[in-house]
């Protein structure tokens, strides 16, 4: 499978079906120029949006109604004469029109409420209704009809509650409680598992090599079972979007360990998606791009293609001001590894291959990943599956308790002389009574005290404080 | 058409597509026998119940999975052969079946709720989706294909909210703005008179005398956009099932005044509809089946049928003693005409053709009819249409203010000599500033204090109290 | 102590601060005339009101600002000459004047609310506070001072929550957690037995035979720590006034049981208390005052004097209809016994001295009473003091379930061949696994079903029905 | 009134009446090492706290009672010896022990809460209760008694909702309605004034010329009124501690204006208030202190003394580190005058002399406040009293309408050459239908879509983008 090109932009384009003159400043040659201008060596194309709207002709599903020609396939062939790449995007989560079409495939929460009929937003469908084979479908179709040559990224994965009438139907039929949390669950992995393999049976269909993403917005960590349906990574991260400065790094840094390849993505805009007019300072998208370098990632940036088709020269300009710093440093990352002498291990991979309980920020991996940043140490993030023997140091901040085959691994590790680094709780057993490992160490209990106090003694001479300074939360002794 | 019979039964059937054995205890004899012992005359049978499941062979809907003989027709036959008649019921409104063969046709209300998944509860469906195709076939299928010559019951009718994607769609290209309330109000009327309509016409297939009731568990009064499709009226009235003993005298007492034929429904029920082994004491359906003739009405009694198809003959013969009595009368009821000198306006039919503001209660009406029943005094209720001059007095209860074509009638009503009774806000004109008539009285106003007193004059000789007394709620001078 | 008047009136005078000319209109020969006219002998008259304002001179609260004379003084002495008895009431519980005299008096609940100041409504004074050695005071003044010769009524009597700052530092001090329900219930107690403590020494000031009565709306069953404060039992119980007509019946036979002399109170408004210008019909009035004889109780109604202290007239000639009957039979109701079969145990004695978990209302009680009442059955309600032994017949409807001491006397009533109606959960062991007594009954379980059916069989040969039937919320087999 | 001291430290010392040992190891000489080591020259000394105990023998209030000795006199003395300042605090809105001994003081919500008993948290008193008497003896019994040469510092200060029986009664005698949200406003207002002449007048006691500072936790601007009371200003602003890092540069270029001598208060915790054993980072602290001295401020960093009255030398160590250095500059920085060249408009001058509608927060001035911080530029922040003639710039940021005084002001600042920047709706009429000011700009109105976008032209020729660009919220045009 080839590398992933450097200087990506994911060109979004959900065009509501009111919208007149789809495409109609559509002009190959400006087209090309934009690009050129951006320094753009891939972009992703648009299939089908949320709207469920295609901008092709297709046999399956429902072209853009204002749309009279070939707008994809046009893209395409402009990115094939100047060697820009072409990823095709379908959006799997959401779609207006099969919603409308088909109302009997949305999901419906534990409430009964499948959308609400006053308020705008976009309508989610279950992957465990016939809206499923709809999809595959689609993905048949592009990669049959269409030059999908580069690959096909889905969009809005995930586990979904579904209990609308087809969805209890076959819950009922699999014997499925629906009062049993835990059951539920359970189907609700089934169901996504059902996806992954559907979908990317079919993105596969006569190139087993074709390339796929199912963006969840985040990359999860510890999770082999949902990444590996992935030909690579593509690392959603809008710091102004509301996924904050702190998240890139520590997705960035997690995602270099897994060997996939993989790129981080921001935006052009100046808040987050859709923003039309919105420009972010070139400083910023300088930065930003040189941070992806800088933790071993390519690069993509996310615009908002008009209605009608015609590129934004002005976006162009501010993307290629950062994109032609990255084309002079390009060739010297290509195959770059990154070496890392600490090993910062994330208390999401605890979790397993779930998407329940995490979120895109997780207090104790950010306190750690920040400071180490503010030291300027090389460290990975890194999930229960590492190889600790490479890293000097492992860090298991503040929630990360011991057992089992992750207990046995780090006793190894430390036998043979590595150095664990141990904050708060983690290095204790489960139930928090006594250290999992033989650290020398003894755990006198929990404070009492809700807030409590640490005394600085001779061990710790580079204190400013020597009294007593507070503990909020309470302390382990 | 042929007048209605006097001994109907309603032969609840609506049965679980979980329960096995449907019908598997059914012998014609004994079906027959247990009708013989109530003096049953005729008896509501069930094509199609609330699970939506049909009680005959279906090309259209689904026949119970567990029904293997056509129950229906086995049915008709035990009542032909010993002359009783055998209208026939379909659910309309709810239908089980339907709502999970097609999700997308559920109504969903305002808030994109269609249903509760965790809770029981029958679902709705929206008659401005094709269900309602659906439903015009069944009802075709049933009288081309069976013996529905004695008519056709058609349950659970009314208005219904419905912003399901199929409605949103529909509403938008009838320009209806979700967001006006009389828009959608009178959408919602536009709905449910092609619901009228077509199933009307669907009943009338190959005889345009056919029978057809629609029933919404109350007779509406003043709204003959919405009776005028039926035949004859069925009032819904179980005294101990929600209803109360009051509502069905004032039901009566107006439909006596509307031309229809029509029948009192009770149940033999102890509480209300669908309860298994649960029995009204005898004196009380004789009672409730006395006062029905006395009020010019024909009897039904509900009942539920075992699934397995038996009849309880503890339940007919319950049925017995009081048809047993209405048998010896009723031939003095046939034709039988209520001669009253008072009219009991309804403020209810002010509301016009919509269900919209109704309740089965109304606390005038009530207590002007109460105070009516107990001095034995002879009334109809009656609505705008009413012709004013067969009556020696009219009374409008508490809230009927005067206005237009309703004002001029009573108008000329007193012009020919009518008196007219008035309390509190009736008479006044809609602004309740004046009276809308010359009665020789002067509003002075409302009173300023929430309770006002009274003291009885000269005028009013009887009264035993002489000095002021209390009026709640303030009152007008 | 004398026995109590069998034609008493309750003359309410709650009067605001704001109303002027305050018995501005009194005349002791009017006030003689309105008595005479309602054939009464005793009349409740006010010392103190929820106003917390004084209808006479006085050194420790406040005489009412618009009041120039001694109003309860010249009532006493109007009765004193025409031989009318007059109790002397305080308002115990509410004192608007004390409430903004001192507000750190005022019961504050767990969530620190005293009172809604924008919302009318009395205030209640915590028994907690300094305001019991007011009230003490005041009582003590009315007993020295004023001719209180016929005892001393006091209102609003109960226990309170109260976490006011004065509150919490009184429980602080005895050590009670506040956090603690069943140490702050306890505690609540404690203070309402202090209540009753110091109050009824301060009523007996002087005469140790004076009688009082404390009232809480609802004389408790089975409660004799609550009870035995009072000299004897006022059954306060408008049926109009929200206790509705099953209260009284129930109350008074569970009253004659006690050995207190007692007496019925209704009122003569037409809904409840306080309402100016609102008349009961006098064959209402009649009724109620036969069945307080019937009962076995003296008769007390419910009046409220105008704040110009004239009696209404129209009021006196409708209790005169009442008690001149009264007063005709009075003589052979004196010291009349109730000779009862039955037993009716009231659910409610199970409770103890508490006011926690009553409620005027009692269905398994109130089914029972009504049974037996239809059935003109003679009963008394009694509690688990009672002496068994002199009832043919001891019910225990629905919920009483046998324990402890009750047991051995139940028990011992039956071998000496006394004879038990058990209903329900009555008669089985607290944990209602099996029965508690040797009734060659076997407990086989509670049914698994929710609504669950009875088969009558030989044993009941009187039942109508002879199939199964239903017993709604399951029944134990 | 002789000038603030450089460096300031406000001594907390809030000691609940449960902590025994009070000032227990309290010693002079530890106390003034501990001063000199922190280079303090002025320290607030206790008085009474919010427990609403005081720290001296007492004849008005409660002495604490584990205190044996008259511990602030001692302080007093160990600053005198040392030539430290020790201007005296008193906790005015909060004290409990006052809340417990007369409840009746508390202020009561408009809910009729007063506080939550179940919820640890001062209560607050009313200061249109006899409360105020009390503050105001013990105020002057402490300037009358004790060393208070220095002045005093009363906490807490602000108008305050009161529902309680108190309030009422004096609301009710004013002829306040309290249903009339502007009429009990406004009494607040007058109750805030009474306040601050009774106290005021108290602290002047014997010393026309004594110092005094009421503390609400922000400088309100344009409100002479209510800052007229002060002798001089002290700005609370401790950035970890709610305040952030932007509120302290807005308060104190206001401050500067103002006439008044004035410091800036932060804290010397790692988060806030009453933190024992919580440290701020020293360059923080040394980076807080420069930048007061930066924009005119004295210094002032709060602490919390130990209940046993020992001095934390950690702490004094780290306030030496940042107080070192203003001692080393405070030579040049006595007397320093600001000279701004602009001047910042602060919409929150608009609100006039009153507490409502002010956070600490204010968007529109912050974020203009924000770009001339970034850009370096000198301004002032100035309220409607100023006299722009001074100033090259005016900058009225996005809220500010013109009307009356204040436009003529402006117009004439316009015509005498000023200049004048408006963003937003700034300089339209308070109806924003046109320009109050005649600027050659017309409005055409605001733009009708919600997100609206301009086009840079000719005239803006250094904007990076050149197309549209979004304006969120829309745009005046």
């Amino acid at each position: 499978m080839s590398e992933l090109r450097f200087r990506q932009v994911h060109l979004d384009f959900h065009t509501s079906e009111k919208i007149p003159g789809i495409g109609g400043r559509f002009d190959k040659s400006k087209f090309q120029e934009a690009l050129k201008r951006g320094h753009v060596d891939s972009v992703t194309l648009f299939s089908k949006c949320h709207h469920g709207l295609s901008y092709h002709p297709t046999k399956v599903g429902q072209m853009h109604p204002h749309l009279s020609f070939d707008l994809m396939s046009r893209q395409i062939e402009a990115c094939r004469e100047i060697d820009v790449k072409c990823p095709i995007y379908l959006s799997a989560g959401y779609d207006e029109w099969a919603a409308f079409a088909h109302p009997e495939w949305l999901a419906c929460s534990r409430e009964g409420k499948s959308f609400n009929p006053t308020q705008p937003g976009f309508k989610a469908l279950g992957f465990d209704t016939p809206y499923l084979d709809y999809l595959c479908e689609q993905i048949i179709e592009v990669v049959e009809n269409f030059d999908a040559a580069d690959g096909i990224f889905l969009d809005i994965v995930g586990p979904r509650d579904n209990f609308s009438p087809i969805a209890l139907t076959k819950m009922h039929g699999f014997g499925i409680d629906i009062f049993d949390d835990a059951a539920v669950s359970n189907w609700k992995y089934q169901v996504l598992q059902n996806y992954f393999a559907r979908t990317t049976v079919a993105v596969k269909t006569g190139d087993s090599k074709r390339k796929v993403f199912h963006n969840s917005g985040h990359i999860l960590k510890g999770a082999p079972e949902i990444n590996r349906w992935n030909s690579h990574l593509e690392l959603e991260s809008l710091p102004t979007g509301g996924w904050g400065y702190d998240h890139f790094p520590m997705s960035a840094k997690y995602a270099a360990t897994t060997g996939f390849d993989f790129l981080g993505m921001t935006g052009k805009f100046h808040t987050t998606w859709g923003e039309f007019g919105g420009f972010k300072r070139a400083n910023a998208l300088r930065y930003e791009c040189a941070a992806m370098l800088a933790f071993g990632a390519k690069c993509s940036i996310g615009d908002q293609l008009h209605p009608n088709g015609e590129m934004n020269l002005d976006t162009y300009a501010l993307i290629g001001a950062a994109y032609a710093e990255v084309e002079t440093k390009e060739a010297w990352c290509r195959a770059a590894v990154p070496i890392s002498d600490i090993a910062l291990f994330s208390p999401e991979a605890l979790i397993g291959n779930s998407f329940i309980g995490r979120s895109k920020y997780n207090q104790a991996e950010e306190g750690a990943a920040r400071m180490l940043l503010e030291l300027g140490a090389q460290f990975d993030v890194v999930d229960g599956a590492c190889d600790f023997a490479k890293y000097q140091l492992v860090i298991l901040p503040d929630t990360v308790t011991l057992t089992g085959e992750f207990l046995e691994k780090i006793e190894k590790y430390l036998e043979n002389g590595g150095k664990l680094l141990l904050s708060s709780a983690s290095g204790l057993n489960s139930e928090k009574t006594e250290f999992a490992l033989n650290l020398g160490l003894e755990l006198v209990g929990k404070s009492e005290f809700v807030s409590d106090y640490l005394v600085p003694t001779a061990a710790s001479p580079t204190s400013p404080v020597r009294g007593p300074f507070v503990v909020h939360g309470g302390a382990f002794n």
